[in-house]
């Protein structure tokens, strides 16, 4: 029987989640808006209906499902299997999420940072492929970062490598859900930005997302901020041009300390490329050496399902690999 | 015959090298005050009569030296064997040092940044021993990284990785030597003190660093400042302070990025430890996610001659490996 791996996707705002080949297809497909944010017990419970609907669904395909790769958001402990902290979400300290599927399931579990799935999945069939050092940096709710560093995940110590959102690019900037003051997530994540365009309209500024919001700011979403800012209005953008000189700046750390081949971009955020991309790349001539700096190819991800696509990918991996011990 | 190693560590003031046995033991040692700010010419001319010294002392012990392992500042091109920039050496730029010394002396030559080497060192004999994943920081007249990830140097796309020192901790900061505004380096360097305490005083400001100048404050060196400092003068106190305090932002952003198990900081300008460590910390706990924090131990390095043991260490081990091949 053929084996497949189930891959999960558990983003700030909903569970994506496939049946894959061991080429990266993608068989089956599921969708739910259920999200981090609805609490643990509830997203645990949705996650193995999910699991039991794609598990059914390779049966009828005459498939067998050999693992689950979940890519998860925060900090995780690779060795414990849980997630340590998340700084979005106060309510998830220590969560054994593998332990709880795989019992719950019967299938192998095998947890990820979310972002170091997606690095994955570009490494696997992204823009990625082929190469061995480059850095992946997701920019969705918060700003995520996998590291790959001769063709493997870079884990650190613990497997909290990683966490290129919380890099302080400005010390004395806004305060970051993690704790610290002036993160790159607090500028470059939708939160951020959301965030920092009421900011400035609480100050007083003129801008058309008044009328848009029908008055009530806190309306606002970062969609709402890239559409502004297309459509000419000062204030959005200018707070989407701090985002890529942030970013930008980030990105020159990232090149200085780990002289990659490319840097690839993901996530909704990525939406608004054009109107960020060149005080992003200004930020990067100013900031990195020139040489690393020409090396490192800035690349818009192109992978629909980047996250799914590496958590199974992993989970084949790893079967693979232990099969061959 | 047994054989042993040539390292090397050119540095921003002098040259330190000697011959070095398997186990890090440095049979024999030279010291010259020829530094890389003398030109390329007379730096290379006097490397050679260094091995040359060092190569027949091995003669006389009755030992082969298989290799030089040469750790010099500045981006190295791993595979060209270069010097590829050197922030605050304008004119080392692709200088082919490998191949020069290697033609002039018969000898292999390994070259790696400084940094680097010394990370090697403190993993073979030092404070790394036992470790797999850590990150050196050489506080001397440049700030410099070596990044060691599951045991080996972190080298990136073509060796330039680990360029710590030009992370930038403050986007509006003073402009540093490799063009880019407010690098760690500005901060935490021996030239970085030295051009932030000039600063400060030429703004007007009160210190006893006049009077130990005899009113010439360009006569200051770093040195000067932690003596100040320990003496109780505030100005320079406020130098030391910021340092601490920069490097811990930096220190941070690297707990984050690589979750590692020890930050190890070695170069003369740790002997200023007391007086920067605490505002260091205090960085590190307001910035830096807590349990990785609270797992990287911050370590003050008491390798003598790091460096030239690295680059030994590096040296024997790329010939024996060689052997095996």
């Amino acid at each position: 029987m053929a084996k497949v791996a189930i891959g999960i996707d558990l983003g700030g705002t909903n569970i994506r989640a496939g049946l894959v080949d061991s080429e990266g297809g993608i068989l089956s497909r599921i969708e739910t808006s259920t999200s981090v944010q609805d609490g643990k017990d509830m997203v645990i419970e949705r996650l193995i209906e999910v699991v039991k609907a794609l598990k059914s669904d390779a049966r009828n395909k005459t498939l067998e499902v050999s693992a689950i790769g979940l890519g998860a958001p925060g900090i995780i402990s690779i060795e414990k299997g849980t997630i340590a902290i998340s700084p979005n979400l106060p309510d998830w300290v220590d969560v054994p999420l593998r332990d709880v599927i795989e019992v719950k399931t019967g299938i192998p579990v095998i947890l990820e940072n979310d972002a170091n799935a997606w690095a994955f999945g570009e490494k696997w069939v992204g823009e990625g492929k082929g190469l061995q050092d480059f850095i992946m940096i997701t920019l969705g709710t918060g700003v995520g970062g996998g590291i790959i560093n001769k063709g493997e995940i870079l884990h650190g110590a613990d497997g909290m490598a990683g966490e290129i959102g919380h890099m302080t690019v400005n010390p004395e900037g806004p305060r970051c859900g993690c704790g610290n003051h002036g993160c790159l997530e607090v500028y470059a994540s939708a939160k951020g930005i959301t965030d920092r365009t009421i900011d400035v309209i609480e100050s007083g500024s003129k801008t058309k997302l008044r009328e848009i919001t029908e008055g009530n700011i806190y309306k606002i979403n970062s969609e709402m901020v890239y559409q502004a800012a297309k459509e000419g209005d000062s204030l959005a953008r200018d707070i989407i041009r701090a985002m890529g000189r942030y970013l930008g700046i980030g990105i020159a750390n990232l090149i200085n300390i780990f002289n990659p081949e490319a840097i690839i971009i993901g996530g909704g955020v990525r939406d608004a490329w054009d109107l960020f991309i060149e005080p992003l790349r200004r930020e990067v001539r100013a900031r990195a050496f020139r040489i690393p700096a020409e090396r490192a190819r800035i690349i818009k991800s192109t992978l629909k399902d980047g996250g799914l696509l590496g958590a199974a990918g992993i989970a084949l991996r790893t079967m693979n690999s232990e099969q061959c011990l």
